[in-house]
């Protein structure tokens, strides 16, 4: 890497936006050149019109870009990371893609593409093969790769070590999700201050077929679901950010709780992800204490890209019951996307 | 009723105790004579040596009351109502008992015991008759009669309901849990701003047995567990008041989500518990909103007696989903205990 | 009063509007005959377009009532209460006035107005008479009568005694101030939750004001604001609802903690107040525990409309320092509206 | 410096003792060499008997060590850091500076004492010489170095600011603190969610006369307490770190908002504080945003060790409004000490 490649943050405001714009300004490979806006904030600096929510401040370089439209002629850039609303990127993704663009996407429009890859360098970096279907079958020269939902995440990197080891059967998972994952302004306070709010539209949808995509098999270009059943509870609680995920498994070979935090704690970084500078190290942290993974403790373990897993015991129906935390802005959002930038660079796809 | 009950409340002064303090001040039958407390409070008037952490106001009549020891011999009263924690329970509450006064406490010690009721009075009325072998057995005139724990109350109405219409095979349980559950001090508030905490000691277990008993059947004087399968997660979260639990149902026979909500909206009062004061009307409120039950806003649903569930829908693996709230300081403790106390004086055990 | 008043409650779905909802559905002397709203709600069933957010439950006689738009004739009563926007409220609220309704509202637009009462009854209700000004002024059948903002309103009840006893020369008040005061959705969790914002606008310049319009006098037709000076800041912090305020005062007359705590305990209400169905009982409530009032422990004294005063100690600058709390959407907002409504009505303005 | 000194902690299980354990074991100049405990810790390893609550990870060179007793004989170090409970601190300080140790204490016992520097490096380095009154007259080859009150701290330094340009006359000061700054388990949840506690012990006593030693002048010997008059509330609020104050201040010579951001901006890092570690970078940062600083967003300003300033604007009574807002386990403790102790080494009195 000679010289930095220049990206841009389209939906760059919000606070996934926000978390792109703070994670790409120290990148190593990524310099950021632009940074796209709702027609009512361009022509602004991006100090002035965006609300900055994240206790990390505002990059300097950042602070007098001017907001640009989500446009590809008003962005020059060959790989634009994406925090648009689901319902804008459905039409302006593809605009950029075949602009000959590269977008790294936390937008859930076209996760389930056939041709489209939910990716977790992590877990299924073979994935990114998919792509080649994609520019052939939509005649792109750039591409559309997608992270997954921020809950799928964390939980999708733990079954990827048990079903390596042992096999899936059956996943029960229930949410404790914080609401930095509903973005800004996103959960009113009079809904959560001494409150759960049992429910998350759209969320145990997602949670219950993005992983089996995830950890399904590439064969001749096509992604086989991976063969286990998922039911999902998703919740809101008052947590600033950090996801719990509760999950109760049912393994094809039976494990005691003391090889599956072998398998969990051992599970490693693919050789295609050696040192990128997103790779989480280690991938997977195991905690003994009884009452730990807690979002406010260990959500920052591995600068927020580690998965972190605790409360590994023997269950009562299925076989095993484990508690999974993941910081859903960084590894479950804006970091897992540049994580997967790093390894589309590295793998000759820009 | 012509005259008053007179009772006494052991271990008044925590955050049960008060509760119980609060709750029987208004009774109609019933009348506080009594308040004990540990050694460094006996002799003080109530007010002084109480730190009241209740909303609701401190009972007037309750206020210069004396605080007294834990002995049979400085309460004068047939029906005491129990706040201690456990393993001083395990020791004071047989003294009572066969003193000849009727124990009904919150407190975990004899639960298990093969003789004693874990008693909800619109699920097991009929358990109370597990007394006569208490008495015949341990030659006590008084007894001990327990309510389940806070968070297997609430979930084991619903599952009432379910088994009488459907049968039950298997349950997943995943709590929320609010703080006042574990009393006062209990949790700090560095733990739980901003946090959630995955576990709570021993909770897990006492999920997993309790609503078996409870749901099992009296024969010959014995209670036989219902034959069904609990797995549970417990976490704590920041809420005050109200535990949530998700709940994930495999049925014996199989039902739609409108049957379900059928079977649980009308879930009667056993006939035994028509008009008792602390009787819950209804016993079950089924929330047609997407996003309820929520802890602050239905926590207080009938007085805080009545078991609030929502969200009723199919499962992906097992038969149902569905979210259940219940008080847990209410109908989950000192309300729970009143109520039993309630039957156990209609059915002539006092 | 043999029938009861038909009132209406205008801006019925925001979160200060189902409180006065909720407030006047149990109200001895009124009858909520229509509820009012956005152009896109109107026609629509209450129950079906209000998102309702208030711990009690919705009034059964408003679930089907259909809403109409904010007009004199779509709305059958004599004496409305709103609930509007302040800007809304500029121009809405004459045109009721002028169609000869009596007008009760939560809305700042006309406080500042001279010939309109800010009113506490507890405080000013002779102020009541610039109705008549009003009326002749602007030829108007009807009234505005306007209630102080939440903050403004407990500090009043308080300064009121001390003002009675001693006279007043300055007072530094700090608010720490709940959420529902900025309405629904209002403050974003992500702003509060593990935080503070110092910063509410618009409000430090009302709390400065409206105390001294309200503790001035009327002479001849005019209200001479009261000769002290007010210093403010103003605080959101993560509390549901229940306003507290740092009392820092400088008397006329110098005063020790007890006298103070004797002005303030015996503050009588007003002998025009006498039952109304609104009047606080008692007006004041001193704790003399040294950390109350606390909002959750302490808003609902006085079923949320008694003021309630702590910690009233000297002060090493001026001459007391004391804590103030107060239900910001009962006392603070719908409950002091319908206070207001209830001496109006018995005054002879209806 | 080319050897790092040893160092030890002092009641290093609590949460101020977590917190220098956490910052001295980063340190370029301190070599942490042993940690205290009770007596029940004793010879247990700090990893089994700490019960750790940071964010960040315990540091590995700790986990293996040994808890030793509170002793210069078990502690082989010429500096302690001590966060021992001031009851404690009152005996076990003294011990340890006879035997030749200097003591960087955040205990309170000793800030009162004429011969104790209650110590700012930013604010009062000078104050450092009360230690060679304080050797004389106790014979002492060690020493007792304060750092202030948690909340004494951040405004200390904001007045600083003032004084040096404009002098003062009066301080109103209101607090809402963090309840990391009661310790651990310290401030019970049900206490704090959905509430405000308007009291903490002894604070407001605390914050009324350290800040006026430590802005005091020193004189033959004897710090004179400056000249102006302070008065407090303080408050507790569901904040996890960083204490807001809320200032109200007269001037001797009157300053508009203009010029007193430029003297609290402008306000420097006095040249013996120069490039020592934990030295502040800025000392002062103002915010120009309405609504800042926020103890979520800017607490972590300068790592820690900044105070952050913001709202600075006219008021009615004296001459500014201001809020302040500082980490109270950083700079308002650990940080705090460390800092006062390099600055105590690079002074020579080690």
């Amino acid at each position: 890497m000679n010289e930095k490649i220049p990206v841009a943050v389209l939906g760059s405001t919000g606070s996934v936006g926000q978390r792109f714009v703070q994670l790409v300004s120290d990148h190593p490979w990524f310099e950021l050149v632009a940074v796209t806006g709702s027609q009512h904030r361009v022509g602004k600096a991006y100090a002035e019109t965006c609300h900055w929510i994240l206790p990390e401040p505002m990059p300097e370089a950042v602070r007098e870009m001017k907001v640009v439209a989500t446009t590809p002629e008003t962005v020059d850039a060959k790989l634009v990371f994406s925090a648009l609303p689901s319902a804008v990127a459905r039409d302006v993704e593809p605009v950029f893609a075949s602009a000959g663009i590269g977008v790294c996407t936390n937008a859930g429009a076209y996760r389930r593409e056939t041709d489209v890859p939910v990716l977790l360098p992590e877990v299924n970096p073979d994935h990114i093969r998919l792509i080649e279907r994609q520019r052939a079958g939509r005649g792109w020269s750039g591409f559309i790769a997608t992270n997954p939902n921020c809950t799928s995440t964390g939980m999708t990197i733990a079954l990827k070590a048990l079903q390596d080891a042992f096999g899936l059967d059956t996943v029960m998972a229930v949410s404790l999700q914080a609401t930095s994952g509903a973005g800004y302004p996103g959960v009113p306070s009079l809904d959560i201050v001494d409150n759960v709010i049992p429910y998350i539209a759209g969320e145990e949808d997602k949670v219950e077929w993005e992983p089996r995509k995830m950890l399904g098999s590439l064969n001749s270009g096509e992604v086989e679901p991976a063969d286990f059943r998922i039911s999902a509870h998703t919740n809101r609680v008052a947590v600033s950010d950090g996801h719990i995920v509760c999950l109760t498994v049912k393994l094809r070979r039976t494990a005691t709780p003391e090889e599956a935090k072998e398998a969990l704690a051992s599970y490693p970084l693919p050789d295609v992800c050696r040192d990128l500078p997103f790779a989480p190290v280690p991938v997977i942290a195991v905690r003994e204490e009884p009452s730990r993974p807690q979002p406010r403790l260990d959500r920052m373990t591995g600068k927020g890209m580690t998965t972190v897993v605790g409360r590994i015991r023997p269950d009562s129906v299925f076989d095993l019951r484990l508690i999974v935390l993941s910081h859903n802005t960084i590894r479950g959002a804006a970091g897992g996307s540049l994580f997967n930038a790093e390894l589309l660079v590295r793998e000759g796809y820009l």
